[in-house]
């Protein structure tokens, strides 16, 4: 929430409902799968989004909407890997909501496969506010600790699949997988869980076919 | 902001002014430093105290109030360094409020130097809200990477120091602290900048006796 919002919030969330609804079919009607990208700052979600413009280059077509305070920079790092960027910046709200993308989504290309919109670098506020997608990621990096999932369980319970980040700093950390997915588990069994680390590349194969396989329904109408 | 919350903005930052000064009194009054620990989860805050707690053994004697959204963990770190503290659990609130302070206060031990007070893991709601202390330190962890004072500037705005943790993972990590740096004092030329690594001690003897001395000018009536 931005100091300056003098609306309730439950007025708002039911406004973000509506304006959420919208997108999806949008987006539904146009086979399109709107991914919704959830973490702390720094958690590596631009970094993904380099990774997965890598992978799909020349066999899925991809939009990024980034949402920061401020600063076009993630818009930038996407757009020098030849994907579609465009960058909101909140201006001090926490989260982006949906209407904040409803606004922009005129500007992204309609011939894509994934729109990916990266939240703002919060693990709280962003749980509450659909923005039309169809799927939701919270992203954990291995540096954070792994007792975060209890600490903050509301984005956890949000989301579709855990990726747990930076595994390539594992060696130099405390940090146990498999404490981190218990605990996510607990709060959500059916979270797809990854592993990652988008600079080496282990675990991209495994969460690219978790994405084409969930295109893939959409597309088939089993979304 | 918490889902559940009806009251407008405004009003709450008012009436949480006047809750921060009355606490400011009275830790003065005390003869208390209140130090206010802003950042994102997993950022290092509880293991910094951690340190503080062995640096001060014997010599200054503190305690912790701990904001959480859910869980006891923090707090229990603490305990187990031998220090008094007290868990504040909001039960999904995004930042700690200066009546919620006000509500433990009277479980804090007297007799103490510091009273710290470790915020929610949230690199942007805890910025707008005073708790009542003299001191804000807003903590970078090196892997959440050099380029966030920027894209979060009030929790730089808003502190009185900035502390960049985990410089034992320089090695393995694209960080630049002389560009981090230069990006927090761009928009606070007045912070003071520390660089520390909690677990294995650098940096913390200048970090300690800043907080020493902001103690001694809180005593001489200088704060």
């Amino acid at each position: 929430m931005t100091t300056k919002t003098l609306t309730v919030v439950r007025d708002l969330l039911a406004s973000n409902k509506q304006a959420a609804t919208a997108i999806r079919q949008e987006l539904r009607s146009r086979g399109i799968l709107g991914v919704n990208l959830l973490s702390s700052p720094g958690s590596g979600k631009t970094t993904l989004l380099e990774a997965l413009a890598d992978r799909f280059r020349d066999r899925y077509r991809m939009a990024v909407i980034e949402g920061d305070i401020e600063t076009e920079r993630d818009a930038e790092r996407i757009r020098a890997k030849g994907v579609p960027a465009r960058q909101i910046t909140t201006g001090g709200a926490c989260h982006l909501e949906a209407r904040m993308i409803g606004k922009v989504l005129g500007d992204v290309p309609a011939e894509i496969d994934f729109l990916f919109v990266e939240n703002v670098g919060n693990l709280v506020c962003p749980a509450s506010y659909d923005l039309g997608e169809d799927l939701r990621l919270v992203l954990l990096s291995t540096p954070e600790g792994d007792d975060k999932p209890a600490k903050y369980p509301a984005a956890f319970l949000s989301a579709d699949a855990f990726v747990v980040t930076k595994a390539d700093l594992l060696p130099y950390l405390p940090f146990d997988p498999a404490r981190a997915t218990a605990e996510a588990l607990a709060i959500k069994p059916a979270l797809a869980v990854f592993t990652v680390s988008a600079v080496r590349g282990d675990g991209l194969d495994a969460l690219t076919a978790y994405l084409v396989e969930a295109l893939e329904r959409l597309r088939s109408g089993r979304a």
